[in-house]
């Protein structure tokens, strides 16, 4: 290939200034709507009591390695020790990647909130006033090959309880998540199952041990439809009677209440999945009493990350916008056992901030004030103006609001575009005969209009 | 050495479960303060007109490297490859720390919020509206040896204006800082001083070229005094008519405006002292009809990270606490320079949380708001209780408060421990005869009193 030799520094300044893939940066617009998504979230939180806490960006990969499988393990970002971080290495040492890891990283990035906030729990144990309810909202990175919707670096934002086992935290977390979406205005449906449940269905076809494959298979019914969920269940040595057995199971109809009816006489000789079926009904018996506003459906088929889940499971999609889960959680009896704190149960959900901003976005449900952050701009005729505009820009603001005076006593052809493409709803326009009269030019930027006012009535006509 | 075999896991417990020095974990009530602080200073930033922007928590290494001196570019964490990293590695490139690290890690931490912002503002060139006022309140990671309130990742939280040349950029700062520091109720000396007039000062006593050196020594005034300053200046090659020539420059006094006018007198044949003085002069008018409240003084001896300053330079010291700069910043002309974008002035500044937290807590200025989260906790005294209490948790909860209910239906002393440990103001106590009567007995946790009331009535109870 042949490249112009002008051409290079050009091609090397392009390189320089890109972001590494999977990272994004946030414009101005793009914060607003996180931030207001976030705040939403941050506020209900707190109003159902959950207290925010952060863990470090790194921790060390003894406290992450292991905890999300090999795979887990390899997505990991690992970090270069500081000063002579090669020095212990040998030639050999080159041949086998995780034996040159291991001698040059001690430190990695956080891969979820979760591993982090159960070392925290550990660590801090003698501190916390359990039940601790804590929410977080955070980076984590993963290495995984980006790709669209798919990053390398995501906010997670999660809600737990540890140190109860009250199902009254199952009520709350899905009332909460009832309040979130209800203040974002995007509809969903609640999702929930219990693991227990899952346990005895495996009971009761008389494949116990194969809880997971069976899970994993009935995970994919609303992708591939029931027949080939049984193909790939008699694929993994399911035999047919027991397929015959599950399939009504699968097929269960009516309202929640009638289809835990019809469950309960299906498992009535298995104690675990008994368990599951009263855990559920007490949770929708609490839910009745908190009022919930969206869709809950018992779904048979939800599965979710069966490894650490030990009850009820929750998942939340959106009504109107066809994407994955928005949020999802559950319940799990033995986190913080990984770092040698046994028999603390916790419970919590996570909300996925991107998916969620792609919802909004696809629904246009931003609120308009996420539009624009200035309300007003005083445009800028030199010194004098300058200096007579300061102490109104300087009320205004002490009274809450945003406003801007232009920097430089530019062309005002400029200085209406700046304010266009800030969106900025209105420009004041004070020059020597408004000084004169105490009075300013208020132009709405929307619909053009231009009107004269007295100086302390800037406020009323900017938030009547 | 001898170890008991039995203490070894409790050993490697201990280690997995700490977080790599330098690093924090931030507990709830940490957390209150921090976003005390950090939504002061946001919202006085939105009032100004300053929009967020975030940046990727990693960036190319080719981005970050030669910025910040070879000193710099050691702090710098370095993120491994993912894959396999060290493949491309051979014996040989392990005896030189730079080449292994070029051959294994192409990411690495950022170090400021102010590299990635040029970077930001050059990619993104085409997208931003000039003069363009970004703020910034991120992490950032330094692999500097840990030490008392000195971290290896902390926040910093950075407002810029780009693209104007206008001194009002300067005041308007200026005035932020005095906005923030009131609104945190904490008084301030904000010190102003102007590469400019150092350079002025320079070619005054006839050593234009030494600027660095000379202003790196005058900045040592206040700790070491005019005495040492002078006996380093000798040292370093300045002779003894120069050093007698700024003396009294240093040891001028009187008020600002005093000070410009026999600073004028001084530097009357320097163009570029004279430039200095007249950009300060116009800052100080539109000072004051900013009507700014901190003290605002003019130190000549105030040198601050001079490498990349132009013109005004910014540094706050609080006044009722004995510790550095708590923000400061200054004019640029040429940051984005570096990424291929010539000619962009811009003016910055930079406040410290960290030590703006350390000053609050020394000066107990943290209002009583963020040591509570939670207003009101029901107590739980079993499910036909928990049944009738939701739909009085929820209303109170739609109406904006932060009320719980007890998950468990645990010993009251319990519950009465958790509402003292997490500082919760008042309990509501409802039992079968409440119920009956429609009542609560609501507990002040404060003061111990307690009393029965109408459930209508909580609201006002709770906020008159």
């Amino acid at each position: 290939m042949y490249i112009c030799l002008a051409k290079i520094p050009e091609l090397i300044m392009a390189q320089s200034i890109g972001i590494p893939s999977g990272t994004r940066d946030f414009s101005p617009i793009e914060m607003a709507r996180r931030n207001y998504i976030f705040s939403t979230i941050r506020s209900i939180f707190g109003q159902f009591g959950f207290q925010q806490i952060e863990t470090p960006s790194m921790e060390y990969l003894s406290t992450l390695m292991g905890k999300y499988g090999d795979e887990g393990d390899k997505l990991l970002f690992k970090i270069l020790n500081s000063g002579d971080a090669f020095s212990k290495l040998t030639a050999e040492d080159l041949q086998s990647t995780n034996a040159a890891t291991k001698l040059t990283c001690e430190k990695g990035l956080r891969y979820d909130l979760t591993v982090p906030f159960a070392r925290y729990v550990v660590q801090h144990q003698s501190e916390i006033s359990f039940p601790f309810k804590r929410y977080q909202i955070q980076a984590v990175w993963r290495a995984d090959r980006p790709q669209k919707g798919r990053y390398r670096e995501f906010y997670q934002c999660d809600a737990d309880i540890v140190g109860s086992t009250s199902l009254l935290n199952e009520a709350e977390l899905i009332k909460m998540i009832d309040r979130v979406f209800s203040a974002l205005n995007v509809r969903v449906c609640i999702k929930l199952n219990n693991r227990k449940i899952l346990a005895g269905i495996s009971e009761y076809i008389g494949y116990p041990q194969a809880l997971t494959s069976i899970t994993v298979a009935i995970d994919k019914i609303d992708k591939i439809g029931l027949e080939k969920v049984c193909q790939e269940l008699e694929a993994n040595g399911i035999d047919q009677e027991a397929i015959q057995k599950l399939q009504p199971i699968l097929q269960l109809s009516g309202d929640n209440a009638q289809k835990l009816d019809q469950l309960e006489t299906v498992l009535r000789s298995s104690e675990i999945g008994l368990l599951g079926i009263r855990e559920l009904r007490q949770i929708l018996q609490y839910q009745s009493a908190l009022d919930i506003q969206s869709e809950l459906e018992l779904d048979l088929a939800l599965a979710r990350g069966l490894s650490y889940y030990t009850g009820a499971i929750i998942e939340v999609k959106a009504k109107d916008v066809q994407i994955g889960s928005i949020s999802g959680g559950g319940r799990y009896d033995d986190l913080t056992g990984i770092f040698g704190l046994k028999n603390v149960s916790g419970v919590g959900i996570s909300f996925g901030a991107d998916r969620i901003y792609d919802v909004l976005l696809q629904l246009n449900a931003f609120p308009a004030s996420t539009q624009t952050s200035t309300q007003l701009l005083f445009a800028n005729f030199g010194d004098q103006e300058v200096q007579f505009i300061l102490p109104i820009v300087n009320r205004l603001r002490a009274k809450g609001m945003s406003v801007e005076i232009y920097p430089d006593s530019a062309k005002m052809k400029k200085q209406f575009d700046y304010a266009n493409r800030r969106q900025i709803p209105w420009m004041g326009i004070i020059g020597e005969s408004e000084m004169e009269n105490n009075s300013v030019a208020l132009k709405n930027m929307v619909t053009g209009e231009q009107k004269i006012y007295n100086i302390d009535q800037i406020e009323t006509v900017l938030n009547p």
